[in-house]
């Protein structure tokens, strides 16, 4: 059975996650009601695989899955056919690609890229309500900038991970935190661009409230290093909402879409 | 009575257009109704006008209102105290100011920016849903700037604009049309920047709908002159939708909100 790897991107909004649950929109549950419009293998319960299981209410704009469908598909039409069945779920194939059997959306991704947007105003969002979390504060992009510079590197993320997350060990290399601050309309908008091998759960969100922290002038910078060195959950700052967060890129060894 | 200007964003998606209608949810109403809340004038009926009295479906970041309320208020108060009673309505008040008896949204303006979005691209709008026109096909920048360039200057524009239009004539000087390209994920955004003094009613819907023939390769740009020319609606190309069209700007010769 010939394999494909897609791309996605979904407004995370109305679903309950990305992982299939029973009685609950899910995006792998979209997804998968699509595949089985065309692929009788999806119609009798055929599963996908995904690079990321992003929470409920959490955006994509790159993530990867794969598929072992029937017969052979032109990429093109695969993805064109799978839009067409995933209407009106706000969920689209942005790229479909034919992939070597051992290719593994979860298992063969080197990394993972999340976007979190946050927006300070003290007017409320309207037009992109539902894509960014919004604080009334001003924030101190240099103070964010140094609290997040304690989290680079290889450490024990046990302080910034869930309590329920089901990694094996909470040790991770987070290889990048870059902040980009961009001016909105009466007021400022803070984009969080994390960079891993992989993530523990509600690591991005853990570590973007702390920072939110940080940047209202009510931790210190160097706070930010107690508490990753606390290895607790209880030294976190507040997990910040999902609806600021987007699953942007899967990385490959071999980037499956060749672009 | 002191009168105040106030500065506007909304996503037009649920309402029938800015101006009131019996029965239906309209931004205006939205407003008044707030204003209600605090204001015994409004309580009993009293109206506000509007820069620019946008469609159905067609949002702002730049509209502008006054009001004339019974006591004097701190523009900061004013504006937070909107936005409490606005909610949950996507309507936001982005700033407001102290304005002479003079001052009046609609008449002392002295001109109005629209941007309309369009994507151009094969797999769905996911994120962006109901705030852009997507087409399916590529288009051709260099046409369309080719094709708009026809259409800046004084021109008789019967062509484009709704034979609803109440406008007493028809002549109006398109002072920009600006287009902007942007690289989205798999596929491009064109921003149409249009300024003028004033625009007549659906002028920027038929200039872009017209322009994205032109950009598709089904006119050449040399008929948006011929068009243009014509003086007759018939000629126009097809109305585009309302989804991508924001009022950006209200200008007046001195900025009610200095900034």
């Amino acid at each position: 059975m010939p394999r494909y790897a897609l791309k996605i991107e979904y407004d995370g909004g109305p679903f309950a996650g990305w992982q299939a649950q029973a009685d609950q929109p899910s995006v792998q549950g979209a997804l998968e009601a699509a595949l089985a419009r065309l692929d009788a293998g999806f119609a009798a319960g055929a599963r996908v695989a995904a690079a990321g299981r992003t929470d409920a209410g959490v955006h994509a704009t790159g993530q990867v899955a794969h598929a072992d469908l029937e017969k052979d598909w032109d990429p093109f039409r695969l993805s064109e056919a799978l839009n067409w069945h995933l209407k009106p779920a706000p969920v689209a194939v942005l790229a479909a690609a034919q992939v070597p059997q051992d290719f593994h959306a979860r298992f063969s991704a080197t990394g993972r890229r999340y976007t979190f947007r946050l927006i300070s105003r003290r007017a409320p969002v309207t037009h992109e309500r539902g894509r960014v979390w919004q604080v009334l504060q001003p924030l101190d992009l240099e103070a964010i900038r140094a609290g997040a510079a304690h989290l680079v590197g290889l450490h024990d993320f046990t302080t910034f991970r869930s309590t329920m997350c089901q990694a094996k060990s909470p040790v991770k290399s987070l290889d990048e935190i870059r902040i980009e601050a961009l001016e909105v309309p009466h007021g400022m908008e803070y984009r969080f661009h994390l960079s891993a091998r992989s993530f523990l759960h509600n690591q991005v969100r853990s570590i973007v409230g702390t920072l939110e922290r940080v940047g209202a002038g009510a931790w210190p910078p160097a706070r930010v290093a107690e508490a990753l060195a606390a290895r607790s959950r209880a030294a976190c700052g507040p997990v910040c909402p999902p609806q600021g967060l987007y699953l942007t890129e899967a990385v490959y060894p071999s980037d499956p879409f060749g672009d």
